[in-house]
């Protein structure tokens, strides 16, 4: 058996149709020749003392159709059996009845493909239900041989870098039925995540049945909340998938719903409605009510019941200290308690709220603004501010993990998140006893400008990177490799029922008819809606129809990447043929730019992109010019001219930017200088 | 406002954007300018007599997510109310809380758009949920003007042609999961067909939980059944969309499966196992014994509780004579009770079986061998044989609907299905009397070849042309049009969550990495499976994959029908120009041709694809040749051999043919004979 690492297996295949499609990349992958054959024969057995894990019975019938869907072989659902002469074995040594699921909880595995058989080996049930991911992501299709799917021959150890690997999701903003729930669990799982943070409150929308409190949903949502036993449900297909669900409530800020529902548990007498548009928060919490906490106890204590999880979010960001202190009774309550400013007030409500969870055998998690003086050090932070201000709670011996740098809302590529670390910046000054309080990452996705329709390609693949990022060794940096087994990995995704790119092929189709589809998504294949909070600057609401170009296209262009690939390519070693390449693919976008402006300019919500087919047309012309002046020679002050039209041609428009841009600047760029 | 005809309107506008997207045709359309505009605003009111029925409200339920889907617009659920002044306005004149729903049910509808407003009027509340298919047609994107979404002003008035209109489904061969049979009932309602006949057992599998006789689900069955409380949901779902269910238990013949688990039943002492690959049917009941009927009584008993409609289909098609005729003791019976042959025999099991049924006040339905003297006139004949069948069977006073010529599993065009009409052929010569008793007709989709994978695509885009064919009237026969709609319809079909794009599209992804499904794609969309029962000769069964390339395509390819109307149009009017682009699309098809060789050398699933390939570009080289003898003039012999090596060129490979053969035919058959 021929051994080598990771890295080296990856290189050693380039990036042919063999690079073994496993993301996130294992700890160690040895691979040997040949392979098992994946047939309508294919069994399936269970063994060892953890054999009668409820998730490994139910993760079994999961793998046998899943397989069945991937391969489009029928084979037959069965139960597992103990038979020694199974295509795949499972082996998991120790019983492990755990529910709920524990921060730790070992998820360590290893996969053996020799012969006509896998073996999948974990100490514990978790460890199985990872390892069964993998399986999956290595029955690929037989290459030159008989018709057919195999799993090549091979030994994988696999243990995750990070225990808490996360995603955030608001669902207050816009809701998330169940079944996007039900579809995010799974492709979690499918990339070794292990947490779903729920955000389930805020100013525009409380998503969960209270029986204590029912004015939370009725008055604090627009009538689309989770009732209790739909939760119930949610969280038991998570555990069998091997997903913690932790519930974030944000408090005392971020709760205009709960407000409008309550309005003695508002700091001011003024009322106040559901939010319908998206901006700053309004309302907060009067933390200096004895009501409040009253309030408080009860809410809390039924949700920590409905919640098993041992960790519980209390959100607590961004909370408005004028709110506070524009009002005379909290000043009032803030000198006679010697609260010196509305930090202090925060960290007195964040303690007093600490006390009823760890009551109710909870630990509070909250994002940055909780970690203040004489918090205990059993709560958990979530930072959104930084590393910086990871590093400074791990320093004052507070556990933390990292946000800030996973925000998928920004609509930032996968690359730029695959950068980030927990344990890198200042986090890497710290002692190792320090390190070892940083215990992983969340991605996060807010829904401001996201909605049910297309919230799975705001995830993935995206999603899938960052999960790497918390699972690999942090050896794993090969941004090529990323994108490679990212691309197979995302249609991987879809046989699980991920909607990433049917969702947004269902949108071109709202925009255009059927045959103006194609030219329709040639000319999006470069476009990717602006970054950041740009377009939070807009103004929208409850009622925004998200439905424009700017919504049915991916966070990434994939072909203005290729093509940024192709002009580095070309500029390290130029040649007439790569010339001819890149001038062809700037010709062809150039020439769909030109054709598609009836289409534009003919339907109604599609009239406002004309522009930017405009601009696309302009920085095609450029990059053809730099080409031409790369060969021969440019005028005098071209450059100069060429990067104020690029610029120009760069202005947004839609809320979308030409992603071709960059690699047209470098191309100008490339071009000698006149004398 | 201007009247026109339905074609004449069709015609107006031609093939542009701004024909109406409506497949059925509405019996009459009048169009006005203007359009009312749809926003989030959009409210929705229920009136009349009719407005408690419970259909209402769940149709106007559906219809709001429905509209939000389509449009990307956010418009909130509502209640329906009576107010005055809402965006649709339903007015259902009478109750008529019906259920199971009958033939003949009223189904008429009118819409009247004006104004801000749409008024959608029925008589029955079977009607109103038709109109609301067609206004959720009618609404589109706004051309030239503001953002959004409108339906057009005009008026509609509809009622169908024929009562019975439905699909025939197969899934014994085949098991269909009950999303899949929701996703189909579905689609049945937005084409307003009414009928889904659930042909439930066969040799290959009974697919019904029976109480009284458990071993029929559990020896007749690999373990995919419907539960008798699955199917009580479906009745329900198909109610509440104006489908009802009709359920076939196939006697006595194809019924195999019954036999394994019944073996008493068979009228040969040999045991039966469940059959496992496609093919003749092998297992009949036995006609002479008393506890067959007795078993029938039993078990049609409690069938004819579990399914409310009137209607119960017993199959009665295909019985092999030589199994009863090869038996002794039924060779006695026969002569013992004078029953001359088979056919004589079958009769007296189908007079039994319908006294049964009669006593629990069901009509008997069978395919066309249930015509048999003596057989009571209350029966319903299902004609598979065709036209001449059905017009004997109505001339002797049976009703009937046609099935001959609907059969979508043999992979034939739209358009040739919708050229068959129940009334014509023979059918033209009955009086008017013995024509009323044709009441309409199925597509059948016989599942040996389809899976639950692809169904969507063997069934859809087609069967809304037929459904087209049942409902509008007779005079609806423009081709160009109704392929012009079908393609509108295919994808507005998918916002309903029909799958017959995006599973074939998975498909492909299966068979080739995400790199080379676009060529793959390209290369695909000039083939079609094989029609008729070529396929079926190939060695198919319960373990057979069907995950090959012929899998993964639509029955019909849209770009070759385009090429064939391209070609027709340039030989009608040669230009230099049209032989330029007939020139192009050859080469670009050719070229690719040739760039995924290696493609297919690799992907072993693909590699039977290679000669296809091959042949595809020799075509295209016959086709890039005629254009230019067309231009100059072509060698001696020259038609005689292009003709020949055309035809070696459409040799079938994998299952596949080549969908531009007869329009390169057309083009070498126009090149001027040599002197």
């Amino acid at each position: 058996m021929k051994v080598r690492s990771v890295l080296g297996f990856v290189i050693c295949f380039g990036l042919s149709a063999q690079t073994l499609p496993l993301m996130p990349l294992p700890a160690s992958v040895h691979e040997s020749p040949g392979a098992v054959a994946i047939t309508s024969a294919f069994t399936l057995s269970v063994s060892g003392a953890g054999a009668t894990d409820p998730r490994i019975k139910s993760a079994a019938v999961r793998t046998l159709a899943r397989l069945a869907r991937q391969t489009g072989i029928p084979i037959a659902a069965q139960t597992p059996t103990t038979a020694p002469n199974a295509t795949l074995r499972i082996v998991v040594e120790r019983r492990d009845h755990k529910a709920p699921q524990r921060l730790g909880d070992n998820e360590s595995y290893s996969l053996q493909a020799a012969g006509d058989h896998v073996t999948l080996s974990a100490d514990e049930p978790l460890g199985a239900l990872r390892g069964l991911e993998t399986f999956l992501q290595l029955v690929q299709q037989n290459q030159l041989g008989s018709p057919g799917f195999s799993v090549p021959h091979g030994d994988i150890r696999d243990q995750p870098r990070f225990p808490w690997r996360g995603l955030s999701l608001d669902v207050s903003r816009h809701f998330i039925p169940l079944d996007g729930i039900e579809r995010t669990i799974d492709g979690l799982a499918a990339v070794k995540l292990n947490v779903l943070h729920w955000h389930l409150s805020d100013d525009q929308g409380f998503r969960v049945e209270s029986r204590k409190y029912p004015r939370l949903q009725k008055y604090g949502s627009d009538g689309l909340f989770y009732t209790q036993s739909e939760i119930r449900a949610v969280i038991v297909y998570a555990w069998e998938r091997g997903v913690r669900i932790i519930p974030e409530f944000d408090m005392p800020g971020h709760s205009t719903s709960w407000l409008a529902a309550y309005p003695n548990l508002s700091s001011s007498s003024a009322p106040l409605n559901v939010v319908h548009e998206f901006g700053d928060p309004t309302g907060v919490m009067d933390p200096t009510k004895e009501s409040t906490y009253r309030f408080l106890e009860g809410f809390l204590g039924e949700m920590a019941k409905l919640f098993p999880d041992e960790y519980f979010h209390i959100g607590g960001d961004e909370v408005s200290a004028k709110v506070w202190t524009n009002e005379p009774h909290i000043r009032e309550y803030m000198t006679a308690h010697h609260l010196a400013n509305a930090a202090a007030l925060q960290a007195y409500f964040n303690k007093r709220v600490e006390k009823i969870l760890a009551k109710n055998h909870k630990r509070m998690e909250g994002w940055d603004e909780i970690f203040q003086p004489d918090i205990p050090k059993t709560i958990l932070i979530q930072s959104w501010r930084g590393e910086k201000s990871l590093a400074a709670a791990a320093r004052a011996g507070y556990t933390g993990i990292l946000s800030a740098g996973y925000y998928l809302d920004l609509m930032q590529p996968a690359s730029q998140h695959y950068a980030v670390d927990p344990l890198r910046g200042e986090a890497a000054t710290l002692t190792p006893e320090e390190k070892k309080l940083i215990i992983g990452g969340e991605a996060a996705m807010w829904e401001e400008l996201a909605t049910a329709e297309n919230i799975d390609a705001k995830l993935w693949p995206r999603l899938a990177a960052i999960a790497e990022r918390f699972w690999s060794p942090d050896t794993t940096n090969d941004v090529t490799s990323m994108y490679t087994r990212l691309d197979t990995v995302n249609h991987w995704l879809e046989w699980i029922g991920l909607q990433q790119r049917s969702s947004l092929d269902l949108m071109l189709h709202r925009l255009a008819p059927t045959d103006s589809v194609g030219p329709l998504r040639t000319f999006a294949s470069v476009l990717e809606p602006v970054k950041g909070y740009e377009r939070h600057r807009n103004h929208y609401g409850a009622s925004s129809a998200f439905n424009r170009l700017v919504d049915a296209i991916p966070p990434e262009a994939d072909a203005a990447r290729n093509f940024r690939k192709a002009v580095e390519s070309y500029l390290a070693a130029p040649s007439a043929a790569g010339a001819d390449r890149l001038r062809n693919q700037l010709d062809a976008w150039s020439k769909n730019a030109i054709a598609i402006r009836p289409l534009l300019q003919r339907e109604s919500l599609l009239t406002e992109d004309l522009p930017v087919a405009g601009a696309l047309t302009a920085q095609c012309q450029l990059g053809d010019d730099a080409l031409t002046y790369l060969a021969s020679a440019a005028p005098a002050g071209w450059k100069m001219r060429a990067t104020a039209s690029l610029k120009d041609a760069s202005t947004h428009y839609a809320s979308l930017l030409i992603a071709i841009a960059p690699a047209i600047q470098n191309l100008i760029d490339a071009v000698p200088a006149a004398d």
